[in-house]
């Protein structure tokens, strides 16, 4: 099929970010006929994605911005801004706009959103990639090639065609999942992952401080993968922390639960237990690869 | 300085998986000028590294093994089988036979070697190195160049000399260290990032159960690398974890400290007090690349 980007004219892309530079530089790499713009309160951040060649035209004021060529809105902002942007532009969206966004959290926020955005049409969109580094300086071409993409999708119409499109076009596996679904499950394996690296740094921290020895000094093997992630943005998962947070709260207890299992089978010196445990984590690892 | 290994002439190295097998072909191919004589009770392991060419000879039986020619000892078995080997060969041992291993654990193990092992010298060594396969057949040439080796000397004399010149002219940094402080740096570095691990993916395997998902389809962004070491050998991994019990399970009170501080920063939405703890596991961890 041809590579139309959902038929797409004009794209304004708010929050000019790592994702939402990455979405730019992969549309023009890509092919994307149409035109698009940029938006952010950042003036700095603005000039620079317009000087890379990542977006056509780049604002500040949204009452600049040229709506009447703007079908598509893709919002890459952290998740604790969707719902003010979406008041703010809210009365500049024409009929056939939709709004989209690029969020690590949906559930509520979605519903929020759809509410908000009415009559224009809301899909939360959630690209299951990135890297540690921010702003629109580090956009990735091709960031998305290959990469799952959720639309919080409940019913096909033309409007979710053209985003599927969209996607499919940037190299994207679109999976249509639930919002409160999404929630749990990237909970589980992204937000608890990430709570569980910078845990394990302040952990490191404290013991040093206990001892008063640099326990840095001595990265054992596989440390510096495991704590990758601790060099993560702080505000970004503050938000998604917070965003998240039942879903977060659940992960953490549930972990919890199992290093318990863990600690106590280590103290009762339960050694079957305890292969148990390290079997099947390792069984259930090995066929990730 | 000429590499001579500590001028050991000839070497048996107990225990014929990955790290022993790592050290006979590092040794090898870095022209050390002994024999290297292999034992393993497995008579597989011990064809196979005599078939790769990663001993000279290889043994099943302490009893055939030419104790006269060997003035070094390396135990490099799963660290629960020290002490039982420790007394089995400790009848064959000559007067100048320095016997040392590459366990993970130190500790008291450290002091109950030296004790069987006297009058000849027992040396603690720990080499920073590994992967998560196994065997002899996954050996790795210089597996130890530029990897730090611990030696838990207490004071230097001919022996530690020679071992010490033995690790450096296989490329290690020997760093010298207190067997107990060894084992509270490991913990923390090491141990407690291997238990988060299996926790983590024992977590998963439960939450994937709860809502009926394959969470294992999500695997987000630096997850896999984040679990990579959940991979590792449970054998080993529990041995190590009842071994060093006591710093095993302070560094999860800890840890579990630490993850209970950020959930209770989520829960009460404590902006500040969690952006510090983010900052801060962040700032630190980028200090390490």
């Amino acid at each position: 099929m041809e590579r139309d980007f959902g038929g797409f004219k004009g794209v304004l892309i708010i929050g000019l970010g790592l994702i939402g530079g990455s979405i730019a530089v992969s549309l023009k790499k890509r092919g994307f006929k149409g035109k698009i713009y940029g938006f952010d309160l950042n003036l700095d951040r603005v000039n620079k994605a317009v000087e890379i060649g990542a977006v056509d035209k780049g604002f500040t004021d949204y009452s600049e911005v040229p709506w009447e060529n703007i079908d598509l809105v893709i919002i890459s902002t952290p998740v604790k801004t969707f719902t003010k942007i979406a008041t703010d532009i809210k009365k500049y969206l024409k009929g056939k706009t939709l709004v989209t966004d690029v969020g690590s959290v949906k559930g509520d926020l979605v519903k929020q959103l759809e509410e908000i955005l009415k009559p224009n049409i809301f899909i939360g969109g959630h690209p299951i990639a990135g890297t540690e580094k921010e702003g629109v300086e580090n956009a990735v071409v091709d960031l998305f090639n290959g990469k799952k993409v959720i639309l919080t999708i409940d019913h096909e119409d033309e409007f979710t065609q053209k985003l599927e499109k969209f996607w499919v076009d940037l190299g994207s596996k679109v999976e249509v999942m639930d919002p409160y679904l999404h929630d749990f499950v990237f909970a589980a394996v992204s937000h608890l992952p990430h709570a569980v690296a910078f845990s394990l740094v302040d952990t490191l921290i404290e013991l040093s401080d206990e001892k008063n020895i640099d326990l840095f000094l001595y990265p054992g093997a596989g440390f510096k993968d495991f704590t990758r992630i601790a060099a993560s943005s702080p505000t970004v998962w503050k938000d998604i922390f917070i965003q998240n947070k039942k879903e977060v709260l659940h992960t953490i207890d549930k972990f919890i639960e199992s290093m318990n299992k863990l600690r106590d089978a280590v103290e009762k010196e339960e050694e079957e237990k305890l292969l148990n445990i390290l079997y099947e984590s390792r069984e259930r690892r090995l066929s990730l690869d």
